[in-house]
């Protein structure tokens, strides 16, 4: 009983923690609702005019589905959607074009087109290039291109009909893309350059650290202590796994739009491969770490031959170089990109 | 001109490789058209009978959406669809029945109350366990309440559109189960085991080829000679990068209604535990490449000394027991699980 009743507890206190850890995530939560809101007045106004009518409940369904974290996230998806949905609206009428005077019964020509079509675009969404960029896009594609089909059996103006999902689905997304781009926008590649930093740092902490316990160091003592062995593993593992993350992150970021004041585009793609070169630094110090714990050791006198060196490349020259990299570090990306 | 002309051939090519590489994309693509093409003509049937209407092209709809590549997926989805649609309608009858007295306008009580669902739930999204396996359910309880209530705004007979909405999403649902499940399934445990396999392998051949190279042994040189430093890396790296695809894969693995002859239920949690010792050994296996680049060497006389047994280890044991586990893999994973 005691159990039930401190539930709703922790599942408050879990829930402020999470608001805690990331306010973001507040006030995304509170822009989605604004959004629904828009987009449900929106529908009433117009259901009240009678203007566009049964297709306004797509503006409120474009609004949940779009409206993602990020702001690349949104920007990528909102425009497969529109993109996906004029393509989709254009073949429809296309197709209908096609057939409108062949004396073959409707329903037959409808089930081959939606098969053919339907299974055309599916395979399509395996090609790797599409299954990362427009997955989505096409997806909306199919949907929307059967659906027309579909409803166009029984209403004879498709035109109309097709013009004014289009234009209920713009509604949406520009109420996407508003609160997403102006409204405290969270962007993924301020993501991105913020996790790059943390795993920079992450990985001079456990080379000082190692540095430190294979010496024996007292100068070192104090990080040892606060890094112990399962936190020099922790930090690498979290660069290490970081692969998925760091490429999404990466993808979004380079759907937005935001040129910095030295008029170069972001070189999110330069991110990515730097995370894979940091990922085989995390090999080498899970590496490195993992001989700090063999059986057979050099003796200290043969230590303290390299000890000095050691020392200062990992704790100085390593450590001091990598942590004032964050500031220089996009400033040298865009250079490398624009060299290239 | 040439390049132009050249283009659609090469599309060809690449599509047709893709068929050739897992024919089970063919299959899925028919499937997915085959769905869509029974989803239509249902919509045609019903709207000829006049029985559900308006509400059929949901069924068009949760068909494009929830057949998804491997059976577990759909049925991840399918539940999550089916479930987030029923809790959604049930909330917004009970929202009705709330402020059915009340003498508020009606567009403000909605236009809070879906500010404050909204929100609520999107939050709700950000927590871990919730995102992990319920992301696409809590996101469809939104989008149904959402429309509910606007379209309840017009329409009064709120009971009778849930329900046939909901019936029409359970027929899609139905459909792409029945295909997903019965017509040539595609099993993501079966996908899990199998690169689980093949990540086995690559990393027996790996470290056989890092020994062969080490001792220029010429019994090993015709493994040395297929596998170059190159294929190495590569082994490993597709190992240390499986993390996110282990994981997806035995996510969906768990949602698939597998039962073996042994009557245990397939320990997926294993294999993703498995996934994370065997890039643990990925890494040494990196580090002792790595090694085999150094400067420094172990005099030609000195490596003699323990070059059979590191030999007989990596050549013998090692690659045959590695070798020979994945037929006694998943029985081993069962019992271990068993065990616990």
């Amino acid at each position: 009983a005691e159990k039930v009743l401190r539930f709703p507890g922790e599942v408050g206190v879990t829930m402020w923690e999470m608001g805690k850890e990331d306010p973001r995530r507040v006030i995304h939560s509170i822009k989605v609702g604004l959004a629904l809101t828009l987009a449900s007045l929106l529908c009433l106004l117009e259901s009240l005019s009678q203007g566009i009518g049964q297709n306004a409940i797509w503006a409120v369904m474009t609004v949940v589905v779009v409206l993602e974290f990020t702001a690349g996230a949104t920007l990528c998806k909102g425009l497969n959607r529109g993109v996906g949905t004029l393509l989709a609206g254009l073949f429809a009428l296309f197709v209908e074009y096609l057939t409108a005077d062949r004396p073959m019964p409707r329903a037959v020509v409808m089930g081959w087109t939606v098969f053919v079509i339907g299974a055309a675009a599916t395979y399509m969404r395996f090609i790797p290039i599409i299954k990362k960029n427009y997955d989505y896009g096409v997806m909306i594609f199919i949907l929307t291109f059967s659906l027309i089909l579909v409803s166009n059996y029984r209403i004879d103006n498709t035109t109309k009909m097709a013009r004014d999902r289009f234009y209920t689905i713009a509604i949406g997304c520009g109420i996407c893309l508003f609160l997403s781009l102006l409204v405290f926008p969270t962007w993924s590649g301020d993501d991105l350059h913020k996790s790059t930093i943390a795993k920079l740092e992450g990985l001079a902490q456990s080379v000082e650290a190692c540095v430190g316990e294979y010496f024996g160091d007292d100068q070192m003592k104090e990080i040892q202590d606060e890094l112990s062995k399962d936190s020099i593993d922790q930090n690498c593992i979290k660069v290490l796994d970081s692969k998925y993350t760091d490429e999404t992150m990466a993808l979004y970021a380079s759907w937005e739009p935001r040129y910095r004041g030295n008029c170069y585009k972001s070189p999110w793609q330069q991110y990515v491969k730097f995370g894979v070169a940091l990922r085989r630094f995390g090999y080498t110090i899970m590496a490195l770490h993992g001989c700090l714990h063999t059986e057979i050791k050099t003796p200290p006198s043969v230590r303290a031959l390299f000890k000095d060196q050691c020392t200062n490349l990992a704790g100085e020259d390593l450590n001091t170089s990598l942590q004032s990299q964050p500031q220089i570090l996009s400033d040298s990306m865009n250079r490398k990109d624009s060299r290239i």
